[in-house]
């Protein structure tokens, strides 16, 4: 992965935090309001999402939309 | 404006960067190789950016992309 991929860190933001918060993909698309298949799709890192989307994604994982792009080690 | 609206927060934070640099649109449309109407258009507010296209902002003001979705008082 490049480093500084915004798909990348997004993506594997995403996963770590819904996992840590032990929320499944299914009840993170319930949150979102966006279809399990795009979630799935975007932890992948399959998709480049818009920031609308990025946003319903920050609030079904209940945190701030900048955590999603702090870079990974 | 809404304030937890991503839209408002990251055009808005677009333009104060890119003022605060002195950088014109022009410039900033030449570095990120967005067009210049694309950049205008996003700095009002006006498009639901993607991700990729958030980045190539970001690096095209030379600031982390998380500085964009800082929220604004």
């Amino acid at each position: 992965m490049k480093k500084n991929d915004v798909i990348a860190i997004f993506s594997q933001n995403m996963k770590l935090i819904r996992i840590k918060k032990e929320m499944t993909q299914e009840e993170l698309s319930f949150k979102s309001g966006l279809h399990r298949n795009y979630i799935s799709d975007t932890e992948r890192g399959r998709r480049n999402i818009s920031l609308k989307a990025a946003e319903k994604i920050a609030e079904g994982l209940e945190v701030d939309l900048k955590e999603l792009f702090l870079a990974i080690d």
